[in-house]
């Protein structure tokens, strides 16, 4: 689908203009998004617009990377928004075509930020507020809010994780430790470039527009600068929880293995001793004595209390 | 609350003014401090002071990171001050805009670092010697000193963990290792941006008025860059008790399977010779025999010293 | 092989040219490409051409790391293409000697992406959009492109580690993340390298030509940058699936030795007690008494579910 | 105890000045050391030299980081002198005031460094060399000189821990490895801003004198540069054998568990059969066989053996 | 020993001069050696060719930093020729005094590079291309390859580990990899400084004469860029086979675990049957049952089994 909207030069809102119709010179400035294009709608870019084969390229093929590229009148930007599904992290691809007479917004997915920002524009309040890199900031900056949710609930869970360990087992546990880990690695992607490509413009030289709006762009790098920060704290965080377990399971381990220890080391000098004892030898004189089983009795115990203060005096016992 | 205070061109101090009282002629320099302030309060960022809607957005919203943010007539500065609670470091904002003529400073959490400099500026003494930057050096000055003792507090518990392990359990300290490892973290994320905001305000060609006081603020610097290496330090610090536990664990874990192994090994094949004379075959010659008991205790020695010189000799005593 | 290929001041292909034919003047620019030349071949490098000797012996040499030289008439490159063969990466080394009359390829080992191009540039359509830069771009290009199936595969092989576990020995899987560690290990010294070659490409001021074909250059280069973060991310994810193994396999110790642990603790006391009652003394009262059978097995009982209880009580059931 | 010396225009000495006496005028410059001062003596800072409140509070406090201040009409310099006092690495400040007319040196613990140049100064010899910056140099020089033997050391002990394992616990190899891990941590925190201090001093655009003597000052960032190297790289010994230990140690217990399975493996089944043969039911026909005996003794050997060949086949014997 | 060699101004070569007897302006450019030599020697550095102080220092002492240092009519080199002795890296100093006059070579240990270089220049072919830079570039280029071999061994050995694990034990191996790891530290310590070092002359400002023979010495650069990579890779592998030794090993541990633990329990309680009819008790009643052999044995078999059974659905035959 492709939809398009223009201003005029007093600031009044033409809605469902058709793409044919939109030009340069007849609008203040206009918006044309491109959701979910067929490909006959993609040979706009082309034909209508006369975009550069490598901006189109980009709009069609999967995943760029966030990015900046300037073309003689008009800058080609590349975003990511990210959702959550079936714990991964998804990740949609948006592209802007921007410079002050219009804004083409190109997305092969659904993009509701997109959309909450067509309603906003559509509402009609404050019209004349409104400009092409004011519609582009609003969408950056809703892209970027989306992705604090997305942390948020990660961290969460890492809560989860830490705290009660007791009801689960450790195989869940460690499966989603690690897909928690890999989903935070696929923010990653997207957050860095992201912050960068923010860093570039309101750093680079050409970009006079968002240079004039500067608190508004730095308040998106403000954002990104932190959701990076966090992204890698709390990748540290999975490798603490993971480190602390794997500390604690040897520990334990060491434990089980010393009670083992102990009970073999004890019962087997006295089952020796019981065995010794039941042999059929015609010729066992201890057998024919009175008090011959008190006393293997009491070897037995001497034997088991021995053995017992040995390991203590080892400190097996702490 | 509101509280307000401002200096007169005489360098009399008027206290307890309302802030609608409050005009930027009247006064040499002003300060106006929301302590706690409700919603209603809140307005009066932007009726009173008209600052910009997207400082007052980080005001009222959770935690933004330390930064600046230059504006026309003033700058904005976010910082944090630390303090621990329930074993978990807690962050809270402070938000400053500053400029020559007054300084206006935010926070939806108590902060008595600003009430100490607010009570210091009361007190009178040497009225001339202040103005906004002052201040503004003094809260940040007693943020920064306050970062200190907490992680003095977490330096002297790795400490006590790396000293005494044998009174406490290994669960308890593996834990304790866990939260200190994410205290640090934690405390990372307010100090090394803060080493930023003021390396920022050293070498930003802007703020003139922070230059011509650069050794005061130098000095703040040099706090943070001591913090963030002692942060730093000290997790690596974590690490390596972790890594020294996990290694000396699983060194007394292989000790233990030593004494299991060599005990099983010497008495297994002892036990086997008494059961087998404890068998009730009717033919059986060696149990008529004179000395087959002594024989059989005597075969039961051999055996046994035999293994245990085989363990002595794989070295698996020392 | 030598193959050269010419185009005239009237954008006509001269095909098959004999290298001694080419001469700088005749035509507007030519491609010489030395396929896997023989020594003899290669003189032609300082003969015909007169290229400096280190670039010759870069040209001769194995595998030198992508770069760029500077010359005073040209500019010599280093690439690297990619295959996987027996679970190596292999690399190969192609050379390129660019200025706008001429672009010699030099290649000792098979190099697909130069057939592709000549092939292309043979077809003859728009050959005058063509010059020396956009064969090299073309090249390059295909270089790149030609990296995403083999990472793309490697990711796909972690996928299935990660999933599927069960199906196959500890062993292989650990086998083959060690070799695509290996693997994305190589990847790294070619994609690494080739990134900072295009980088310093779009950033010198010696390469005017590439400037203004800047957006083609851009384009690999974005590759380039995504590639390098594929295998980064994609090493980051091998060492976590290790991780994740190591500590269920540390986890799973522990459960194995609790069980070993309770069977030998219940059966060691019971086994002693029958042992004891299976001593052949003459004076065991209890062997006399009526119920003296009754009691041991229940004393028996009674032990074993007292440890039961005991490690109940202590958590190993969980 | 204060100490005062001035050189006069005519490169004479004058040894024992009182601090009243010293006067800028007097001297072609003057050197006054503040070797662990009183309270009182302290003062003089403030009072007699009027340094700024900030340069005598990092004096006074404990333990700055080394780090250079511009003044007006001096610079200010902390420097870390290091010594090992029971297994830990004390560091000691030193706090520098220079210009071209005056040297401060003020240190609350004993500096033998100081002294040392100190003695040298005062033996006389080529006074005329001398200068504030060159007794700076002579001081610095001989700081970082005094760094290396320590670290030798570590490296002589990281050399035996390696080597003869066998002689010592494990515990104490281990715990050794820790705190040479946390003294190589506190010598990074000295050297590297040592390291960092030097690299401002030689390339400040403020300190000519420095610049005037770059090749002396150089010679120390070299010695720096190589400590900041020698620290780095005994740290990751110290991981490396750390790992080595915990990789034997896991290969050690796998070996051991081995041939505990072995042993109990082979003697349990045997065990069960001297067990079954030793039972006392009436209706046991074997029992009566005339080679029963014997038989069974056949069967265990039988048993064994298979066992043995069964192990064998697995490897387990390697 | 010191070796002298003069080119005049002819590029006739001089051969065997005396150290008197060569001046800067008798001949074009000369080349003194200071091979090994003694104290006496050493002092020529002073006497003749009144070096700096602290460039003879440097050339005295134990191995220095590669580095540059620039004199008032010179500059001194620092680099390192590496060579393997005893499964260690050693690594020899060799020191450069050169200007376009004269080149000064010292070196305590043999340089075979040298020596190479100058019987070169002594067969005394194409004399005029050779001047003091040219014999600088050749000594380090050399220098430089002698690298290759060291590290491709150390590749090999990687590879003899990584494939024939079961040849050797696990003792040797890890202490081979750790020599390996021990060994590519020592080449970084030359390797990444002798790289700065080439990048520093490459780019450094006062070094007309190299940036004249740029294309040489950058070749030299593109060996210790790749040389650098290398070293860090395979310090990457050696860990990562070690992991994957640690990953195997704790497998291992965990199969040979569940064997013992199988044994175990399945013998534990069918001994304790057969103990409990071996008691001697005078009123067991199925000790006379007829079937009671029988039945007991049946009795063990249906334990065992289920006990399989069991151990089977838990999957711990897999
Ligand atoms: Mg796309
Ligand atoms: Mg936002
Ligand atoms: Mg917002
Ligand atoms: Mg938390
Ligand atoms: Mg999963
Ligand atoms: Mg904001
Ligand atoms: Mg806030
Ligand atoms: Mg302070
Ligand atoms: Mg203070
Ligand atoms: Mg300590
Ligand atoms: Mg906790
Ligand atoms: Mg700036
Ligand atoms: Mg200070
Ligand atoms: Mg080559
Ligand atoms: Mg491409
Ligand atoms: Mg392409
Ligand atoms: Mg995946
Ligand atoms: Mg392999
Ligand atoms: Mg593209
Ligand atoms: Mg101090
Ligand atoms: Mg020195
Ligand atoms: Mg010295
Ligand atoms: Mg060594
Ligand atoms: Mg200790
Ligand atoms: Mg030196
Ligand atoms: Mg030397
Ligand atoms: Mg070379
Ligand atoms: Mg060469
Ligand atoms: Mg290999
Ligand atoms: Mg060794
Ligand atoms: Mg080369």
């Amino acid at each position: 689908m492709i939809r398009c909207v223009g201003i005029t030069d007093e600031n009044t809102i033409e809605k469902d203009i058709a793409i044919q119709d939109i030009t340069q010179n007849k609008y203040k400035w206009f918006w044309v998004d491109f959701d979910k294009p067929t490909d006959e709608e993609i040979n706009h870019l082309s034909n209508t617009f006369e975009f550069h084969p490598l901006a189109i390229e980009d709009c069609i093929q999967k995943l760029q990377r966030p990015k900046l590229d300037y073309y003689e009148d008009h800058t080609f930007y590349v975003a990511h928004s990210v959702r959550e599904q079936e714990r991964e992290i998804m990740r949609d691809e948006l592209n802007f075509f921007v410079n002050e007479n219009f804004i083409v917004t190109f997305h092969r997915t659904e993009a509701k930020e997109i959309t909450h920002v067509w309603e906003k524009l559509h509402a009609g309040r404050n019209t004349d507020m409104w400009d092409t890199f004011y519609v582009f900031y609003q969408i950056l900056d809703k892209i970027v809010d989306n992705y604090f949710p997305l942390i948020y609930k990660l961290e969460d869970e890492l809560d989860l994780i830490e705290n009660n360990t007791q009801d689960r087992s450790m195989n869940d546990l460690m499966s989603e430790l690690f897909d928690i880990r890999n989903m935070l690695l696929n923010l990653r992607h997207s957050v860095n470039p992201m912050r960068d490509l923010l860093y570039r413009m309101l750093n680079s030289h050409h970009l006079v527009e968002i240079k004039n709006r500067r608190e508004y762009f730095s308040d998106i790098y403000d954002h990104l600068l932190k959701l990076a920060e966090m992204v890698m704290s709390n990748r540290e965080v999975t490798a603490d929880i993971r480190d602390s377990y794997l500390s604690l399971n040897s520990h334990q381990t060491n434990n089980v293995m010393k009670v083992l220890t102990i009970i073999t080391s004890i019962f087997a000098p006295l089952t020796l001793i019981a065995g010794i004892y039941g042999m059929n030898f015609e010729n066992m004189p201890e057998l024919t004595w009175k008090y011959g089983y008190f006393f293997s009795i009491i070897l037995m115990i001497v034997i088991a209390f021995t053995m017992f203060l040995w390991f203590k005096r080892k400190g097996w016992f702490k």
